[in-house]
């Protein structure tokens, strides 16, 4: 049984609920710990304005709500568009949501938000405008199933290779939520006894893949009298960190480190998404992220790779395919939510 | 959130579906590479008779066919019900089943079945009654999810731990399939480069708690040498194969090497259920299979501890229960085909 593709002009159940004036506007917030990124986005997905901030470290869950509705106005300004003139706007949230209530709480990569927080009621405050909430990477799976890389499937998973590795299932055309927090496929064993991972277990995924963990693995490495280029290249583009740029610089540049780390994270994303595969048996896996965004195609084309001597239905593999939205995908994401809600 | 319990009194979508005749009876059979298991169930999941048989190895699969039909005669015969009275029969089958054609293919434990094989239809003649193929591991996960440790549950994966280690899914009160071979969790890879498999890949789930697997790696360790009072006890027992009832024996009197190996396939298991959990935020885990039914509560609360170091959501675990139907819930949930075809 192959993957049956979605007609281009069938209506989906999630693609009726999007549907509504054709020129409508809505607002889309990606709330991440590093940057706030805003989009205005019209009915068809086309991004018509965006704006992006830091995710400020002082002043709180009421900081972060300022920043993230001056982004969002700064956004409205880009697309000529009035802010009250949005049917809504969705926020993409890491942390515990709670869709229903609209609060967050435990965002633990956010400034003092461990508490519950009325996000979406604050938000409409500040904004005049009605918000809705969703979890991060939910949304983003969300985006590519509706206007991206996912169009043609019913069921897949969304795979985020960035800081982290973070899920997102579509099953059925649905969303499938489980209790609340489903999706955490970093979190996939793939070495009992491994690695240890930024969530503090042993052998996750994340621990190999995650740009954190690696980066804590580089510095040990290098700690180790083991050579590499990654941080020089840090050092000479000003960044703090290893971004996804300095790690596509230093493979291009085949420094071993960085080539030697980034396999590791190849061969464990392809464990694990073969994992869910062979649970799941979706017809098909996107990969997104901010290293997924960055190191493009090839690198998607080396995770087919790795998964199939693990799939248990090798001589009919998904598709695994690069995210379409790139950079934007959470954002678009979280506007679909306000079209949802409105 | 945790788990919504199901109330007593509802009647889910799969329910509706098997209800019928208070007095129906259908019949239910297991089939697997060693034995034919066979039941006359009631609707209300009482079996009222039932019959097994060794899975002949000559004949390929028209002697499979004709000794199914044999063990629900039997198994009629056993509950006083004239074989025509049946509403239908069901056959819960390993190999790829297409439920739709009745067709079983690739059924590699079954003699010389690996080109498609008409069974509903061929069987169909032989009883006289209508007949309907499922999954073997996805009727026994049925199973206790309408009639069994799975009914307070919306959804659940369960994870029959014999031969090999099935899963079976659930979700939202319906059977999930993907494209038509969902469930092989005991394909999940806990240990990148790890054993091998008994389907020739590295590292699966399987390879650690799979009985054929620990028979094979224990038949290896006694080869360098070491000890065990496994294969004594086997002999004993006129076992050609180390039986659920075997490794139990040798687990009660504190045999070191089969102690072992038992830990190490509870270790993979906790893994392996824990990575789904993590993926899917599933309600609960049902344990059945073999060993799951032989080892019993002592060993499914292992399993529970082993998930723990593994779980994302550590403070809000699934529940994870023993099947309650034991050996004979493949029968009874293979008599809920042919009731939902009925």
């Amino acid at each position: 049984m192959s993957a049956v593709r979605r007609e281009t002009g069938s209506v989906s159940a999630v693609r009726r609920e999007t549907g509504s004036a054709i020129d409508a506007l809505r607002g889309g917030v990606d709330l991440g710990g590093t940057k706030i990124q805003a989009a205005v986005v019209a009915r068809d997905g086309e991004v018509k304005g965006e704006a992006r901030a830091p995710t400020p470290r002082d002043g709180g869950p009421d900081g972060v709500t300022q920043a993230i509705a001056d982004t969002v106005r700064e956004a409205a300004e880009a697309a000529g568009a009035r802010l009250d003139t949005l049917e809504g706007v969705g926020v993409g949230s890491p942390g515990a949501v709670d869709e229903e209530a609209g609060t967050v709480a435990e965002a633990r990569n956010l400034p003092d938000w461990e508490e519950e927080y009325p996000l979406a009621a604050r938000l409409a405050e500040l904004l005049g405008v009605p918000v809705a909430l969703g979890n991060d990477v939910q949304v983003a799976t969300q985006a590519e199933f509706e206007l991206g890389s996912g169009r043609p499937y019913h069921s897949l998973i969304g795979v985020f290779w960035g800081t982290g590795v973070g899920g997102g299932i579509v099953l059925d055309d649905e969303p499938w939520l489980g209790r609340g927090a489903s999706g955490e496929i970093g979190h996939t064993v793939v070495k009992i006894g491994g690695r240890r991972c930024g969530c503090g277990r042993l052998g996750c995924l994340e621990a190999y893949a995650g740009r954190a963990s690696m980066e804590a693995k580089a510095r040990r490495m290098v700690e180790e009298g083991h050579k590499t280029e990654l941080f020089e290249i840090m050092a000479k583009r000003g960044r703090e960190r290893l971004t996804s740029g300095v790690w596509d610089r230093a493979l291009r540049r085949d420094d071993p480190l960085a080539t030697h780390l980034i396999g590791q994270a190849v061969e464990a994303l392809g464990a694990g998404i073969a994992s869910a595969v062979n649970l799941l048996d979706v017809e098909a896996a996107i990969v997104g992220g901010g290293l997924g965004t960055r190191l493009g195609e090839p690198y998607v084309e080396r995770i087919r790779q790795a998964m199939k001597p693990h799939l248990f239905k090798d001589g009919d593999p998904p598709a695994v395919e690069l995210a379409a939205l790139g950079d934007l995908g959470g954002a678009i994401g979280a506007s679909l939510l306000a079209a949802s809600r409105a």
